[in-house]
Formats: structure tokens, C-alpha cells, sequence
């Protein structure tokens, strides 16, 4: 029973990766699509996701079905629990990246990044995807200096989305108001990206040390500034 | 041991029911404060949170002990499962509540509604109230006529999002920068809210019917026009 359950846990682990990886080509083509108004990118980010969802759906059920088969209990079964929250975490950066992409697909053939934003919205974008990439080793490799590296990632994404409230907000805005909307909702939609990444982390890093942590997921603590 | 399960699940209920009057608590004095620019009732929302959160952390916990102790399998697991993914909406409920309340001190003194807006505000505010006591009616009673109302209040609120984002990007719009984001960034919330009671009612109809759907909670399909 015992090696039945570490087999089932191998193969959630192996799902929890590729939904990683799908996520990490999600975001990738979005924030390209989003950088350089390709239209054509954005559409497959938008058509993909349906794939992104169904393998999160797929995941949950196997999560039950180890629940109702091999009932684990103590540890075994918080694991599975947090395979769950996990897989709706990554179901959420997949909705993320096809809200990116959206955005992007509105304004067309107009940029959808907002000029004076450009080098900021850049590098959002870089750090999104490098998240996502650490997101996917970490669930493979389960080594926590690659969720340390998440956190800062974080940190800087954070920093980021206050400079562009800064930005849009100073004197020096000339933005119209469909660029101040733009600016806002990517910005929030890069922040809430790493966030997510984040949540995951943490229960990875539960998953290696044993120690559990009884939070919440009430990790959106950036306001505009 | 079936009637243990049965008592627990009433447990579960009643914390439900209790985490999601809180919540409407948090949301009725959040859309006041929005509206009033009353930054001490803000406060209190953003104070109140913790106990949203602590709640929800509680109600995990129980659900967890009670798939280690009474092992539940076929719906009555599925019940659980729902449990703690109703926990989890309804928490992001309460956040988003929270986060309303911070966009009105983040502004106070000056109002965080934005002019013109005023009256489309005060309706989202007055849905999302709405919608958030049927919820917990919903929890209560199961009674499914509150799960239809529920999505028909969501209709409504995503119709006025768009009109939000309609108003922000024609040619009448004076507002500021700073009342373009507010204006984004409140829509959002606002629409976001009922979504997450949307979802948790879903969960609800299968509680009652026994219809598992095998869906993420891929909810958030409106983007600004």
C-alpha cells in the first residue's frame, strides 16, 4: 500500500510539473505577445489555456481518487491536500497568462503597452516567465533555494507594479485613460502571477520539510501606492 | 460512524454559513466606505480580515481531520473536497472586500469613486451585498432558487464592469489618472466578488444534486471592451 501511495504521489508530482511547464509557455508567449502586439501569439496563449484547465482538472480527480482509494492520513494526506491548492494555483497563472494575452489582442492593432511603460512592462514580463521556469524545477527538484529565488522574484514584481502606479499617477503622465486602464490591469495581472507562483512555493516547501503552514492564501497585499 | 460524518458535515455547514456572513458583513461596510468616503469603516474591514482568514484556516483544518478520521469515499469525500474550495472563495471574498476598503483610505480624503460613476458604483456596491447574503442564505438553506438568483446578480455586475471600462475609454471621460485606476482597479473588485459566489454556489447546486461537475473555477471571462 505504502509503495502503491508513493507511486500515486510520483505521478501527481509528474502532473503538477507539466502543468508547470504548460503555465511557463503560457506566459512566455504572453508577455512576448504583450510586448510586441502579436496578435497571432496572443490567440494561441488564448486557445491553449483549455488545455492548461483540463490537465488541472485531470490532476484533481486523481487527487480524490488517492483520497478515496489509499486514504492516506497525518502527513499523506496534507500532501495530497496541497497538491489540490496547488493545481488551482496553476490553473490561476494559466488564467493569468490568457488575461495577458487578452489585453493584448483588445488594442490591437494598437500596442497594448503603454508608451513610457515599455522597459517596465519588460521586465515584468522576463521575471514572470523566470518564475514560472524556477516554479516548474521547484516541483520537480524540490530544491528550496529555488523557492527562495521565487520569493524574491516577488519582491522585485512587487516593487515593480508600485513604480507603475507611481508612474501613471505623477505629473509627468501623458497617457491616455485607455493607457492609464492598460497599465493598471497588466500590472495587476504580472504581480498576481508571481503571487500565485508564491502560494505554490510555500506548499512545495511543506511538501519538503514537513512543516505545515495553517495560512490562507492571502498573499495580495500590494495596493497602488 | 455514519452519523459521526453526519454531524461533522453540519459542523462544516454552519462554519460555511458563518464565514459567509462575515463576509457580507466585510462587503456591505467595504461598498459603504467605497461610497461615503468613510475611512474609519474602511478600517475597520481591513482590520476584520484576519478573522475571515483565521476562519477559513479553522474550517481547513476540520475538513482535513475529517478526511484522516472518518475516511469518507464517493460523494461524501467529494463534500469535503467542496468544503475546502468553498473555504478558499470565500476567503478571496473577503480579501477582495478588503481590498475596496484600502482603495478608500488609500484616497481619503479625496473620494476614491470616481465622478461620473457614482450611481454605477453604488449598484455593483448594492449587488455584491446582495449576492454575498444569498450566498450564505444559499449556504444555509440549499435552496438552488438563491444559486440562479446568485448568477443573475453576477450577469449584472459583469454588464456594469463593462460599462465602467465603456465610460473610462469614451471621449466624455474627464477623470484624472487617479480616478481611471480607481475607477479599474474597483470594477475589477467589484466583478471578482460575485464571481468567487458564483463559484462556491456551483459547489452548493452539487451538494444538493449530487452533480459533480468537473470544472476549474475558470470564472473570469470579462475583459474591459
Amino acid at each position: 500500500m505504502r509503495e502503491v501511495f508513493h507511486q500515486s504521489l510520483e505521478d501527481v508530482q509528474g502532473r503538477l510539473v507539466e502543468i508547470a511547464e504548460l503555465v511557463t509557455v503560457a506566459i512566455d508567449k504572453a508577455t512576448r505577445a504583450f510586448g510586441t502586439s502579436d496578435v497571432s501569439l496572443a490567440e494561441e496563449v488564448i486557445e491553449a489555456d483549455a488545455v492548461i484547465d483540463e490537465k488541472a482538472v485531470a490532476l484533481d480527480e486523481l487527487a480524490i481518487e488517492i483520497l478515496a482509494r489509499q486514504q492516506p492520513v497525518a502527513r499523506d494526506l496534507r500532501i495530497v491536500v496541497s497538491a489540490l491548492r496547488m493545481s488551482a494555483s496553476l490553473e490561476r497563472m494559466g488564467d493569468i497568462a490568457e488575461h495577458i494575452a487578452q489585453l493584448t489582442r483588445m488594442r490591437f492593432p494598437e500596442r497594448a503597452i503603454p508608451k513610457g511603460l515599455k522597459s517596465t512592462f519588460l521586465k515584468m514580463g522576463e521575471l514572470d516567465v523566470e518564475v514560472s521556469r524556477q516554479l516548474a524545477e521547484l516541483l520537480r527538484t524540490q530544491d528550496l533555494a529555488v523557492a527562495e529565488s521565487i520569493r524574491n522574484a516577488d519582491d522585485r514584481l512587487d516593487e515593480l507594479h508600485l513604480s507603475v502606479f507611481e508612474k501613471v499617477l505623477s505629473d509627468s503622465w501623458q497617457g491616455e485613460a485607455s493607457a492609464t486602464v492598460d497599465a493598471t490591469l497588466a500590472s495587476r495581472y504580472h504581480e498576481r502571477f508571481a503571487d500565485h507562483a508564491v502560494s505554490v512555493a510555500k506548499k512545495v516547501a511543506y511538501l519538503s520539510t514537513g512543516e505545515w503552514t495553517a495560512t490562507t492564501d492571502a498573499i495580495d497585499v500590494v495596493s497602488p501606492a
